[in-house]
């Protein structure tokens, strides 16, 4: 086997090196080609009804205002904002011609009976995580049904034809959960992985801060153990938690995974921590204005693809960066070689 | 009029700020969107059938070998290849549905009975520049011609719809104009506006800065009256000519005006040399791999979408930022309000 992989990255650097254009200057795409076809193992490697799947879901600490300065009530108005088509994961989708799916993981809400313009699957664990100051997000009972139905989503989009997959999620109070698993997965210290959330002041920062620094402590005993599963118990939440199964599922599948901002980059963490593989197969769409998530990717040597100050979720970066990862599979596939177009291709003595 | 002007910096700014989102967490996209809205004057701007310019034209001092490692053929074969529809340029206006436009400029090439796959505008200033070791790269009566001819096609493509606009080019040496322009306008010492082009190695960088440097004394009592076009008439190309034409006309037009890679930089530094309004219109695709193309963007102050490390030229660039600036323009006109959407839009306590 380990000639024949070596062979085909061979064959696609001497394709990607015999394009019309000097050599290396289409820069990050040649690496995104490269990446594309050894995933896909194919010298013409094809993107396929890309998805960007939402997962939402509620988080018992929102209740107490400490982390966050949005009420919970916003998880099901943005869900119904992501079904009625008016936020801005719907325009990028629309935009781009990807198929979104939004995914009730455990919102504190009720959507029954809901007209939606787009794809709504209903999965929710339950109302929303227990409070992590108090008692573990969620028992081992959810954690496990979240992970697997995150996992069922995967394998019947896969099924469906897609093989170009992006996570989003939308959660009130959820850059917290993301900055637990970060510190706990990765070693940082809480305080390096906290940042602004969507929009907490300075003053609200320093309750988030130590909030966060009690949770850890409360929880000690159990997240210093490692295990990405008890971390995502104790600490995570029904949308994160089901966006590692999704990951997990991808891999195993060999899709590309197109890796969006902070919180589904915790995600991401814990599902590289419970399978190495899952990284062959990610593309990252960009380093997110949140702070800590430049730590994460440099954490998972991560190099993105854009940078443009966005820190909104929703899997809104991801739906930009799938069509920079089709250019990169139609300049492989479409453009003429030195040969094919009759260009000189030698130095000039 | 100025108290319009604000107002409506305002209002788009307040149509921003109260999308479904937390406050600029769509980042450099809310930028865009705010400066889209002023150059058109509207809270709800449109991109329309956008374009990309493609000039091409060759260069006096690529016979000499001494600046560039391909043969001055290629500028030629490459327009072919264009024609055919092979080249990366090619590869992303069909992807993002870009109209595509290459000029003759001056390739030193007769294109006659060519069937072209795209729209392709004979207006041959010359077979190429003289060599501006030796001479001026072109008469007065042929740099006037060619921004002419630049504002020309500008003036035909936003008559037929258009309002948003990126150029591109193709020249064998053209890397070296482009380093010569940037130090007459910029007043940077020739040696920082030089790289590796399209793949010169250390020996080949070293004859070029020596060459570079001798053109530049020899230029030295024209080109330092800084007149921009005292400057390209001594060390431009009929491409680089043509586009600052481009540029003018644009800008005149008020279109959107998408900035590609270091060559059109330059040529840009000659158009806002002569009209600094240029700059109001103007997005700035990204930062090339060619050095001295951070220097030029610091110049201008410009924030730059996109780093993939890519060196191309051809417009590719702008190609692949036109959809980002229209993901601007539709987060702008489609994604609903707080107000709209029944959203909290409060702090909690």
């Amino acid at each position: 086997m380990e000639t024949s992989i070596i062979s085909l990255a061979e064959e696609l650097q001497h394709k990607i090196n015999f394009k019309t254009k000097p050599l290396g200057a289409l820069g990050r795409l040649e690496e995104i080609a490269l990446q594309v076809g050894l995933i896909q193992q194919s010298e013409n490697p094809k993107i396929s009804h890309p998805h960007i799947v939402v997962f939402a879901g509620d988080h018992g600490i929102a209740k107490t205002g400490l982390v966050n300065p949005y009420p919970q009530e916003v998880t099901a108005q943005m869900v119904l904002n992501f079904l009625h088509g008016g936020a801005a994961i719907n325009v990028f989708c629309r935009q781009n011609n990807i198929q979104l799916k939004v995914v009730d993981a455990g919102v504190n809400y009720d959507f029954n009976r809901i007209t939606a313009s787009i794809d709504f699957l209903d999965h929710k664990i339950n109302h929303g995580t227990k409070n992590y100051l108090e008692a573990e997000a969620m028992t081992a009972e959810e954690l496990e049904a979240a992970v697997e139905k995150g996992k069922a989503i995967v394998e019947k989009i896969y099924k469906s034809g897609c093989n170009c997959i992006g996570f989003g999620e939308m959660g009130i109070g959820n850059t917290s959960s993301a900055s637990l698993i970060m510190s706990a997965v990765t070693g940082i210290p809480i305080e390096e992985c906290i940042g602004k959330g969507t929009g907490v002041n300075e003053e609200q920062l320093k309750v988030k801060t130590e909030t966060l620094k009690t949770v850890k402590e409360n929880h000690a005993s159990r997240t210093t153990q490692t295990s990405p599963l008890t971390i995502l118990q104790c600490v995570g939440g029904f949308e994160i938690a089901m966006m590692t199964g999704a990951y997990l599922e991808a891999a195993k599948r060999k899709m590309i995974i197109v890796v969006d901002g902070f919180i589904a980059t915790a995600a991401l963490l814990a599902a590289k921590k419970l399978d190495d593989d899952v990284l062959n197969y990610c593309i990252f769409a960009h380093t997110s204005g949140e702070q800590g998530h430049e730590k994460m990717l440099q954490y998972l040597n991560a190099k993105p693809l854009l940078n443009l100050g966005m820190r909104l979720g929703e899997g809104t970066v991801a739906a930009l960066a799938i069509p920079l990862i089709q250019s990169a599979v139609n300049f492989l596939n479409e453009m003429a070689s030195f040969e094919t177009a009759g260009i000189a291709n030698k130095k000039n003595g």
